[in-house]
């Protein structure tokens, strides 16, 4: 007898969470189609070239990699040699080789969504799995600002259409916003040295978790100054202090609305203040300004958050993360990346994506209760039947699947029971599995043109015309 | 520069193959939901040892195993001790261990379907992929012949909303039917003995491939009798030389059905005739008459093809096959495999299934053309967008997005061209994309509340008052 359990850190999907999980991918595809994105699908299997030096150390430590095949394995170089092939590691990188390779049937300005799992060796933890999906939103070709803005416009829909609003009970979402070069310009400023910068990144990444003091000592354990971090801390806590404030949205029947666009416009002024003199720093904030500039005053939840590091890889431009509140991790971010696709191709091609992590937010929205809604009105489904058809008599199976078919083509889910057997039996069943109605064949009723048809609701059954059973369940 | 090809026998798919492809995923979705069978999801990744002696030597050989991670390898012993984890290899499996680990969860009848990617190290060729999607569906815990009709009743139901049809000019497709125990019994009348049935069968299952005198040589070269032969061969070639005369649908106004209840009947009766003396085999065909009585007469394209093998695993009872002509393979089959799940329980569950093969059915629907209709009908769209707007001026920007926004509100797809040009830019690349509408905003006409729309298939422009816009694209 094998083992039945899924491998570690991986997921079985039974009915009811594949339903909750295909209701949310339904509402992220639908608004990215609106926004004019394409689908793109790329091989769960990538050849270990493609992805190796693309994600760092973590990355190449976390990557499943594939076992060659077909051919005598050399082990005499130990690990090398053993392996030429690697499960996909995120959306990206595919995506750049994708543009690389199909350039010339590509439109110049592509514009895709990619809705697929990412494996990661990882530890497994509440929320984090070992086979995980991505909502990839992605547009190649373009330096406007323009893309930015939609990208952050599509998102804010998907999250409002799951119910991530400003009501009481609800869960706001904000969108935090910051620029690559805004973090050079204040760590030059801060005359921490360009080969520091990463180092430096890695710590200010952590404020969140360990917080000032924390990430003072990791500062000094990576060799850069206290002092350094003195301008930056004063900064980026004077600018902090009110973030997480706007998530105090309770069940009181009143919400007030924390006025981003002020908390924008004097952040942006505090850091122009210290990057005055920053060339790039003061193009970067006029990037931002043209981003938020493209929604009106409250129009969107969007926050500028100059500590925003947002790991540390392939980011050249604006970068976003979506924040629920301290408890959880961000729903999902991205930003602009100019120098990947290079990478793989000739030409240097502008590019700025955003990734939703599907878990996360199923997570938020089953522990606080956000399908119920979707539920009560009917838009998500946990059953597996609108009705239950059963007949009583073997000569009646030929019926059975004729009814059953009518109610089809009328729109309706219907099970047959799969044998014959007295009333009792189906009758329980189809409360165990919680079917609404039961339709019953019996050969005397039948002759008559007619069907029991039992409200498992209310308990009640009444003798009904055949050709009236679709009506009456949809009523 | 690394390289941009997708791995060995792996595809990428762009938009428009992405898009065909959830149509045809949409209408086997729907059609199984409306049977009452509920989607299931397992990992792509399962630890080896629930895969490993389930597909006997070729599984083996084609399964993709990945290497051990966080440890180091221990190259000692060759290829053991090297791999721990593997990729799914069909859905069938995983179901059996599903059903197996979650029984008190389950219904006791658990209709599922699931629809995923597997993978095989097999060599690439045409239709035939290292990652390809299954379409399965399953129903488990029964014993009833109405679950094998059901199943035949909802794959009919998929094929003829593709448009595999009896309609001129259209595919027919037809379901072969048989039964394994109807396979033993023909062997064992023939006298060749258990232990050389899977010898017979391997040999017997190339017919369509290497025809009577091929299968003559097979079977001496396996160390059966020429003698035992001939009296299956006669069998076969009486029943199989009408099989493709079905198939001959042309563009004549009139569609002659061939009769297929008339040749079920005759090929019961001689295979009657061959087994009257066993009783498994007598019993298998009472269970094929169950199911084809299920269906009125011509009410579906059954056929019964007691030379059907359908491999060699796992099946126990009724099995089919979808053929739709002779120059291609099978577009899925299935049948009744009592005894899988036994193996990773307690308990002997009974189950039947069907798989559909995605790849098999999307290379018959592109060369025979039969996107068209569902293209023609708005059903199925290529293209990307309803409408593109373009601004002429930075300072428009803002009223791009808004009025894109108001489009999308009423259910259109919107582009926004990311850059601010003059008017040749935006119109020369919707024509290269294929948008039908463009939407041109100027200062002045916007001063007025108007807009300039152009249709792009007639060329023509016109002054739009901007509330307007969605009626005049729409009609």
């Amino acid at each position: 007898m094998s083992k039945t359990q899924p491998a570690r850190g991986m997921r079985d999907f039974l009915p009811a969470d594949v339903r909750k999980r295909n209701y949310v991918i339904g509402i992220i595809k639908e608004v990215y189609e609106s926004y004019g994105f394409e689908p793109l699908e790329t091989p769960a299997v990538e050849n270990l070239e493609t992805l190796t030096g693309k994600y760092g150390e973590e990355g190449n430590q976390l990557m499943f990699r594939i076992l060659k095949r077909g051919e005598k394995l050399d082990v005499s170089q130990g690990e090398k040699g053993l392996s030429d092939l690697a499960l996909r590691y995120d959306l990206t990188v595919p995506l750049a080789r994708v543009v690389a390779n199909y350039r010339n049937e590509l439109p110049k300005f592509f514009k895709r969504y990619q809705i697929q799992p990412v494996w990661r060796a990882d530890r497994p933890a509440r929320g984090r799995f070992r086979e995980f999906y991505q909502c990839d939103v992605d547009a190649i070709g373009s330096n406007s600002m323009m893309v930015e803005a939609e990208l952050i416009s599509a998102v804010s829909e998907i999250l409002e259409r799951l119910e991530f609003k400003d009501k009481p009970g609800y869960t706001r979402f904000v969108i935090r916003l910051n620029h690559r070069k805004i973090l050079k310009a204040i760590l030059d400023e801060s005359g921490i040295k360009e080969f520091q910068h990463i180092e430096a990144l890695t710590a200010l990444d952590k404020l969140d978790k360990i917080g000032v003091e924390g990430v003072k000592k990791e500062f000094v354990a990576r060799g850069l100054s206290e002092q350094s971090f003195e301008s930056i801390s004063d900064l980026f806590s004077r600018i902090d202090k009110r973030r997480f404030e706007v998530f105090h949205i309770t069940d009181s029947s009143h919400v007030k609305r924390t006025d981003l666009s002020g908390w924008n416009r004097d952040s942006i002024n505090e850091v122009r203040r210290m990057v005055s003199e920053h060339t790039e720093g003061n193009e970067a904030l006029k990037e931002i300004e043209s981003i938020l500039g493209k929604f009106g005053e409250n129009q969107c939840n969007i926050q500028f958050s100059p500590n925003l590091a947002r790991g540390l890889s392939y980011y050249t431009g604006a970068i976003f993360e979506i924040d629920v509140g301290k408890e959880i991790g961000s729903l999902g971010g991205g930003g602009r990346y100019d120098g990947l696709i290079g990478m793989f191709g000739k030409e240097q091609i502008p590019a700025c994506g955003f990734s939703l992590g599907l878990e996360r937010i199923l997570v938020v929205m089953d522990e606080r209760g956000m399908f119920e809604k979707p539920i009560a009105e009917g838009k998500l489904k946990l059953d597996s039947a609108d009705v239950m058809i059963a007949g009583f008599d073997e000569a009646l199976v030929g019926e059975c699947l004729k009814l059953a078919g009518e109610l089809r083509q009328k729109g309706l889910r219907v099970l047959v029971y799969p044998e014959i057997s007295q009333k009792g039996k189906p009758v329980k069943y189809a409360e165990q599995i919680g079917v609404p109605f039961v339709c019953l064949l019996k050969e005397n009723e039948l002759a008559a043109g007619n069907v029991t048809l039992k409200n498992m609701q209310t308990n009640e059954q009444e003798t009904v015309a055949r050709e009236d059973v679709s009506e009456k369940i949809k009523s």
